[in-house]
């Protein structure tokens, strides 16, 4: 950690501060130049308290070196982490080699069209199954989602398919009903829920978190390390978007974070197409874009009648256009030396 | 709404789209251009499914022409909200000819330092107590604030000084301690907790509803109108900086919200520039500024020692610069002819 | 055109203003509703002067359904365009059905440097050599480019190559200086430079127009208009990142541009992996992204001694790395079903 | 400035480096931790290459602890820089104790429209006029200003009332037509023309320097530094709105910028309310808060018949919101001590 201190303080209290530190387990290096005063806090400074140093009167700034995550960190876990994901079918897995694809629609609306929806997207390829029951709208007037309905019609999609599904928890509460859930979505307006977060370090299922819409990287990582501080560290990392000023998609698809994100953390990073465009036909070319970069998998929105979805059908793509995408995909796959 | 249809649509296709959207109680203004066919969609289109047009594959965009917040919108209740807040020892105002000013530190740390300040910025002239019991931290290594101790304690300053107090809630397991809590905050990360904000709609305190850091106005509106519609219509917005590109604040302050919110909503706005711009000197000049704006109110966070704080150190005054604050902005309030 | 009218705008100041509209060749579709009037414009719009419709009092906003830009659009020009480019060797293609590869140093520095450079970029199978003369940097005080020197030693290494040239004009008065320049490139910061751009129009060089950092896709085609109505078509589109909020790399590159722009207009969309990101390792990724996107070719930056460039060293890569790059081109070129 | 050097670097080639940053005539403070290696950089560091230093193989990242710029920091300057101009009547300033105020329409359109204009804003109490002759337009259909004859209709309303003009120059050629010019204005998309720049070095007029919609405080800072490099210290900046993700106005006003650059720089810093939002009605209140976050003046947009501008009609003021605004702009320079 780096403190730049303001011009013009006297030297006595540049001394007083440095044994104020100096107490709290660190080297300081000292170097005073002729405008500015730097000092260079050495050793351990995970025990420091930013906030105080921060606060100080003398202060002009700090510059953390050092990012302040630590389990989510590859520098303190060099190798990618891998999810293994059991059903009684077989074992799926999420990062290393592994590509991964999950797709089904927004919502799960009914009986026939989740399991219809799962048959077809698993003839496809596709490893896992969405549905949403549990919907976080913008608007109260529009569909929530069928709540616990809709997770009882999950589960039995899966138990149809044998496909592990991936449903998103809007509150701790519901906690105790996702018990056969495979993989928790958190969406981008909770990735920074604190106490949700938290809770979910205490269980020990994977965690789909995506990216909040104006989140840095630093942010999603933090996200994570509250997880991680909890004791779970089955994190899968989604981005979907960024807010800027453009005006033609819903969302920014920051396809650059992947790369970064890959040699900050050791923990996989997927992709959700549809979300990040809102448009149909712009899922495929971010599909092969996000593998392209590197990605260790994509989520894809499929309605097996997206003129007729609930909600998010203008983004979701037909069992049939999926089909094409995943033979696509594979080519990608195979270029990119992954596992699909 | 406006619909804008797919260059190149066969007409009967339009047609039998018309027949649709007739179905559903509206009449349609049909233009037909050289290169471009748009409906008008005239009536009352509340309840319209806008997932399902936009869905349909030749629609090329909707455009909306009606806000999508209706209990928030200024043009269904034309008049100031004015929320009264009532104490032992008087009501208090914010909203309408009012400018409130809520002052305190960012967490609660000890019964002296919550006392101290509360006793000092009411002697100033502060008309509410802020403090944090919960606090949403970015790192889960970072001082989470004292929790149930830290709500008791604001309660006993609410008693020795008679200052209403805001405090903020972080899930709605905590709701039912909030009892003599007499304004609730919820923070800008949880300003699209659609669980939480839906929860918040059913009982009956004030709510003071911080604007996400990424959040267009629309959306800080539709989150109102998420409580709203649950039937709470005591809601305080507040903008507390925005993310942009800036480099040198925390956030960056959006003094232009205050018009634009004044002008889409009948609901009272305040200002947090102890947030908003995360340094100490730049609170008078943020606080001016805002209330030069036509803000309802700020809110300000003061610590008896702000070097010493557990937290946001660096962006608190002390309750000495707060007194200097508060001539000043009596001297604002007299030029805009608001009552204090 | 869509006109929304004032709430409670009384019904003969609507009359007068659709009398007044009327008279500019129009057609106007009224529709009154409870809360809104609407006045849709029927009809050739292109002669309606926006400006005074938007600054009528009673005029609360305008919604254009009609893109601004007519030349660069899509819609009036279905086919892609392409941009052919002889030199005495041979004919070199941008668009269509051609996959561009641009390559070479950031600024020339030597006559060394450049023809060591070509000379390894086309042997790797790079289609036009970069090299920038004139150089906007963002401080004063550094390096300003080889000016007229550079411009010279760029067309040396043309005519030892036989690759066409393409570099930077950043003043009106440079363009008699660039007879033998195969594409005149703009950059960035001049996008909107419309005294510039003006005079682009008369002049008949291809010219390689780098999106703005904080440009939407319409501004960039409005840039590409004002070339265009004067005369000049032969334009290529670059996407170079944009500035979000993100704090690890120089800018986000913006993939999600590549499938609307090719959308939106008929011109060749390129993208620059090397000042999108700032940072040399992503390069490869970023490249690959762009091209799995849909983009027409990619510019990168390669340095014999990246370590001792004059500018910009930290994001080129070296004529070895830029050698392995072209073959993971080809493999993606061939599966996108491109020529290079 | 601070080296972070990558992990895992062999210490024999850090020492190289260290020799080689040495020999560039500063000294290093040499710390290691368990983790990272970070170099500080003591002495003069002007005249070190960052380029270099950024590109080597073993640098992570570099932080810069003095900002780029010189003649236009404080720290090199305390006092504020006061601009006097001069004109037949008499002297006017702009910066220090005073509050300036420019106005007048977007642009000259006609002599009745241009000095009855400039009557009424001179008799209001405004200290300047301001009006376009050269516009810079998005489209490259819209109306593109009177040129030249709109400059002399200016400098014939200048010899009426003796108001020192301010217009926009665009292009270098067009400077020796603005030697009657008292203010040179340049506009926010040629805050990177850096030929305009340099060129702009060496004129003697002072430059209305306007910030780039996306550009940071640093940037607008190192625009001034190009112009001051070459020698004319006379600058004025000017905030007009930055862009975000807001949807309802033009741009984003961003009055915390006025006390940060107050800090950093002496130079005079103005606001543009009218540009800044695009919305007649919003100019009075972000006039107020401007002057109130510590503004030296701002310039308005007034125009005789708003709703017949020709450009930016529906930000203009009329002459008689121009007078009341004037009053009200008189009680805020009284309270903050200013001089009108």
């Amino acid at each position: 950690m780096i403190i730049v201190v303001k011009t013009g303080t006297p030297k006595n209290e540049i001394e007083t501060f440095i044994s104020f530190l100096k107490k709290q387990g660190v080297n300081i290096h000292y170097s005073e130049g002729k405008y500015q005063t730097i000092l260079g806090l050495v050793g351990d400074t995970t025990g420091i308290n930013v906030e105080i140093i921060k606060a100080n009167h003398i202060v002009e700034k700090i510059i953390r070196i050092q990012e302040p995550y630590k389990r989510a960190n590859r520098l303190f876990h060099p190798e990618d982490t891998q999810i293994d994901i059991s059903t009684p079918d077989k074992t799926n897995h999420i990062g290393g080699k592994y590509l991964s694809v999950i797709a089904g629609p927004c919502s799960v609306e009914s009986r026939e069209q989740i399991i219809s929806v799962a048959r077809k997207i698993k003839n496809s390829g596709a490893g896992f199954l969405r549905g949403g029951a549990f919907k976080p709208r913008t608007s109260p007037y529009s569909f929530q989602g069928l709540g616990y309905e809709g997770l009882d019609l999950l589960l039995e999609a899966k138990k149809e398919t044998g496909l592990p599904i991936v449903t998103e928890l809007m509150a701790i509460q519901q906690l105790e009903l996702f018990d056969q859930v495979d993989i928790i979505q958190i969406g981008a307006r909770n990735m920074q829920n604190f106490s949700l977060l938290k809770e979910l370090g205490h269980c020990q299922k994977p965690i789909l978190l995506k990216r909040g819409a104006a989140s840095t990287i630093t942010e999603l990582l933090m996200a994570a390390e509250y997880i991680m501080s909890g004791g779970n560290s089955k994190i899968i990392l989604c981005e979907r978007g960024i807010r800027t000023f453009n005006d033609y998609t819903r969302n920014t698809l920051d396809l650059s974070a992947i790369p970064l994100l890959k040699k900050q953390t050791h923990l996989p990073v997927i992709v959700d197409p549809s979300h990040a465009t809102g448009i149909r036909w712009m899922v495929t070319s971010m599909s092969k874009a996000a593998i392209a970069a590197g990605a260790d998998g994509i989520m894809v929105e499929v309605h097996n009648n997206p003129e007729q979805a609930l909600c998010d059908g203008e983004q979701s793509i037909t069992p049939e256009e999926f089909e094409k995408l995943m033979e696509i995909i594979k080519k990608y796959a195979e270029i990119e030396n992954r596992l699909i």
